[in-house]
């Protein structure tokens, strides 16, 4: 079982050296639920892979802290290996970034403070680097969505330790060409749908993303090929190719205008927009979010990848990302998390709950 | 079991309707090695699912006539059908033109022809429309190579019932580029391998292939992208993209010149040959295939497609292409073969082997 009398650093450790790429998240799940359920002060919920524990103080407000526990796939990066970058201690391996080291300070935070000074809301989470639809919080939000209310909303996805405000939405599509097949040997008689594709590799190539200001924060985009694939075999001319594109766009674009764009890019294309979350705004202008900022003595910045702090936004919850880790480093084969933001991390959250 | 003495063209139906993808030749094999064996005049031998069967006359010449039995993936063309063209009876479906009616007329030839005037070596082989080193011919020759002897060999392969000289060469590459993974919402950390395969696309659209002269015949090369792949997940920037490219080239190129060529086209970029077979010059200066070609009437023509007759041209026996079938709808999703032509072919075949 996991000792959350551990240090989040150990706490870190451990959670990472049990595997759970998005879809394989049952064994860590189990873990975390069993030692929650163990503790007297909360009360626990869970929904597939999906735990939540709650205090039930009675407080006046109550704050949503929340993590997932999946992780993008190893790329012969687990376990985890202590390392040092300029002298200074790190944990390396997939996960100690995005986002288990967040999601240790948070299991550490709630095993600890049996009474803070709002109610806390802890969430951890299964599916949030796949589709949107498979998102442990989706489908929480669907049976149980009392349990998202809150009059501020933190989540743990790494910002190097500072808040970071919002973030940009993200849209993927399949962007299509399609061909005759006929036997290599003879190609003009077919044809070729990945010789179709030269040019919408060539426009992802030249293209060059905005930067975009919302509220005063400058939120950069981004539009990439994430998969491509097409073929039939060595010899036949190829009747299909499928670019698979992902677009991050600034929270100022509404669904329609992010997926306009991109249909724009790729005009003469077939487009399939297959899977689409709008950002969030900064969300810093709420006095709770206000005086989490001034607490843990922050200066907001932009969060550029999607996070779910759009879900709670959404719903009409503030939310802001709050956590250890270079978020440079998410899903990067040598992410690595620095030791000292982890505790600055437990230490800023720490304080801000148990303030008098 | 198969009834040898059905018409060709019910013996094409027949066999088309026995899926026989290659590396699933089984079952097609075994119906025609029970049928063969069951024939007295000939002498056969099996090697996986490669079948030979040898008259044993004495004869001063012998020749070699081979088919595959392989077909490339079915697409939803089979069983058969019989439809018309412009009023002409066809067959429809995946094998009709490459190979099953030059295997279903050799079959016929095989049972029915216990004294023809040359001793012929029947070859049905498998795996040939995949790596050349998977295909039965090679590893019949490594084990077996007494039974390639000949004077002259004739390939069944589709050359709408006319002779086609030699064949081109066929190579297949890898190209490759590589990238640097990272959160796909922090693409700037990372290198796109997909979107620096552009260039390799955009190559491959402008290409033209040559057209290339040899002892009379024009061969006609072709440079194809058969298959493309790339992609970690949806929201990561791909470290890796590799693009298959096929690459038919004239028979007066040596491999090493062909594999040179790939290698200017793509310069800069990673190149890997992962398959390569020369073509076969036309052939056509032995006796026995002057006497062949008189005797079905026909001009010869070039063949475009790599066949197995390099094969044979590399072991020092002439060797060309006759069979029935449009060869430009050989692995087209509407490949079918005029009936009348395998009708053509079972009679020129008969005539020249029973001449006197």
């Amino acid at each position: 079982m996991l000792d959350l009398t551990a240090s989040s650093v150990d706490l870190t450790r451990i959670i990472c050296d049990i595997p759970s790429v998005s879809d394989s998240e049952t064994v860590l799940a189990d873990a975390i639920h069993a030692a929650v359920a163990a503790l007297g002060h909360l009360e626990v919920h869970r929904d597939g892979d999906t735990i939540v524990a709650r205090t039930m103080l009675g407080r006046a407000q109550r704050v949503v802290i929340a993590g997932h526990i999946d992780t993008v796939p190893i790329n012969a990066n687990v376990p985890t290996r202590d390392i040092e970058v300029d002298g200074e201690p790190y944990l390396w391996g997939r996960g100690t970034v995005d986002m288990k080291a967040g999601v240790a300070v948070q299991l550490k935070l709630a095993a600890e403070l049996t009474s803070p000074r709002v109610d806390v809301t802890w969430m951890w989470y299964d599916h949030e680097e796949v589709d949107a639809d498979l998102n442990g919080l989706t489908r929480l939000a669907a049976v149980r969505p009392d349990l998202f209310a809150g009059d501020f909303a933190i989540l743990g996805e790494p910002s190097n330790g500072q808040v970071e405000g919002g973030c940009n939405g993200n849209l993927r599509a399949i962007v299509r060409t399609d061909g005759v097949r006929s036997h290599s040997a003879r190609a003009w008689m077919g044809q070729n749908a990945i010789h179709k594709a030269a040019p919408v590799l060539a426009r992802l190539a030249e293209y060059r993303p905005r930067e975009i200001e919302v509220e005063g924060l400058v939120y950069r985009e981004g539009l990439n090929a994430v998969r491509i694939g097409g073929g039939v075999a060595g010899n036949v001319i190829p009747d299909l190719c499928e670019v698979e594109v992902n677009y991050r766009f600034a929270p100022n674009h509404t669904a329609a205008e992010a997926e306009e764009h991109v249909r724009s890019v790729f005009e003469g294309f077939d487009v399939e927009v297959v899977d689409l979350a709008v950002g969030a705004r900064p969300g810093l202008h709420a006095a709770l979010a206000q005086e989490f900022v001034a607490a843990v003595g922050a200066v907001p910045q932009p969060k550029y990848g999607w996070t779910d702090v759009a879900r709670f936004s959404a719903l009409g919850v503030p939310a802001v990302n709050y956590g250890p880790g270079d978020p440079s480093l998410a899903h990067h084969d040598q992410e690595r998390v620095s030791l000292a933001q982890i505790d600055a991390v437990e230490h800023g959250l720490r304080a801000w709950l148990t303030a008098v």
